[in-house]
């Protein structure tokens, strides 16, 4: 039974620190949906969900072809494209060569990326397993990440915040995994690793992490010839008893 | 004037060897729509916009993560996941655990693939092309590129077909351009690369390969940092003046 949560119980002493990815994991990416719903009335959800998967698309093209940009600017090129490929208009426009009004819009939309929401369940169960190591792996840049967390009120939960900035690729290259055991000083096989991406759970699977898939909206597992060895409904399910 | 057709000419003489993608360069991916929507009614070219999106993305992440399947399966595995997350069912259904109906039904759309339509222009203008040296650098299998090479009737124009399967990963991976320069023996400048796949142009262009987007829908750029040599409405536009 590799996919049950009960599973994982037998191997609760061999884990001794958890890493969470960040977006779409703790912090609920598709909030930026209400500032993208003022802007184009109607397409916040659409622009959203493109914005999401564009991001994450010229993540792995960057770290395929060694072309690194970090997290902030990926995330910027992404929303510039989708704007002019659903030939999106705001207020001064959002398209090619930006006036000065285009890139305070612009700016307004990134700034939603400081102020996502957690889920619901994130604080209270952070807190509760708060007597574990808990750390973040993101591929966001550690001031991305350090604001977000700042403005969630949840900084004094995590020894550790990790950017895969500092190994200039993306998730799921094993470098960026790889960054989380030199600085937690573990063993792989130690590290329980929590997150909502299942192709980030196949990832840090391939590389050796114990792995909690967070499948809130009861997907189907991506077909990629790895299983997570626990999957969850929230972050609730994660309990003390749990790892 | 990097963008502009007319400013390929000006390099005409280096260029010793045209390349060209496959998927959605020569043949029409969409093709696949028709198939689909035999099995599942109003919904063909919902599904097949899916299903190559899919495809695409178990490709960069098989190629990230080292854990290579060779085109033909992950393929097939993106139309399983795609079934799967859209809920469609076949006669016998096309979920997991397939039964020998289900797996009938899929060897069949799987067929779709092998018999891809080219582009309408496209034949003529390779006839045309055909005193230069002609190749295929496709991710698709050797099987599954000569299959649908064939089957258009193309098989004589090209006098190299290679398949991203030799180096063990997936465009834009350097190591499947890189395989062009050794199968043809020519210096990376000297190669002309043609393909509709924006994100594909970027990685050739990032590789050194003198590059030509064929942009059929009139799409925005995407948001590389990298820019095509040459932007062309369809095949037609690489005419003998071209390169």
């Amino acid at each position: 039974m590799p996919n049950d949560k009960k599973a994982s119980t037998s191997t609760k002493s061999a884990i001794q620190a958890l890493v969470f990815d960040a977006y779409e994991t703790l912090f609920d990416v598709s909030s930026v949906a209400t500032s993208l719903e003022q802007k184009f009335p109607g397409q916040g959800a659409a622009v959203s969900a493109a914005w999401r998967a564009k991001q994450l698309q010229y993540t792995w093209l960057r770290a395929l072809t060694g072309q690194y940009e970090d997290f902030w600017k990926v995330t910027e090129s992404a929303l510039v494209f989708v704007c002019n490929d659903m030939k999106l208009h705001v207020q001064g426009g959002l398209q090619v060569q930006p006036a000065p009004v285009e890139r305070a819009a612009r700016a307004k939309l990134m700034d939603a990326y400081l102020h996502l929401e957690p889920f619901p369940e994130v604080k209270q169960v952070l807190q509760s397993l708060s007597a574990q190591r808990l750390a973040i792996l993101s591929n966001g840049t550690l001031a991305m990440l350090q604001g977000v967390v700042e403005n969630a009120g949840l900084k004094k939960v995590f020894s550790q915040i990790i950017s895969a900035d500092e190994a200039k690729t993306y998730k799921p290259n094993p470098a960026v995994y790889e960054l989380a055991v030199g600085k937690l000083g573990l063993d792989k096989h130690k590290i329980g690793f929590v997150s909502s991406n299942f192709w980030d759970v196949a990832g840090a699977k391939a590389f050796g992490f114990r792995t909690y898939w967070v499948n809130r909206s009861g997907a189907p597992e991506e077909e990629l010839g790895v299983r997570p060895d626990a999957t969850l409904r929230s972050l609730s399910d994660l309990g003390s008893d749990s790892f």
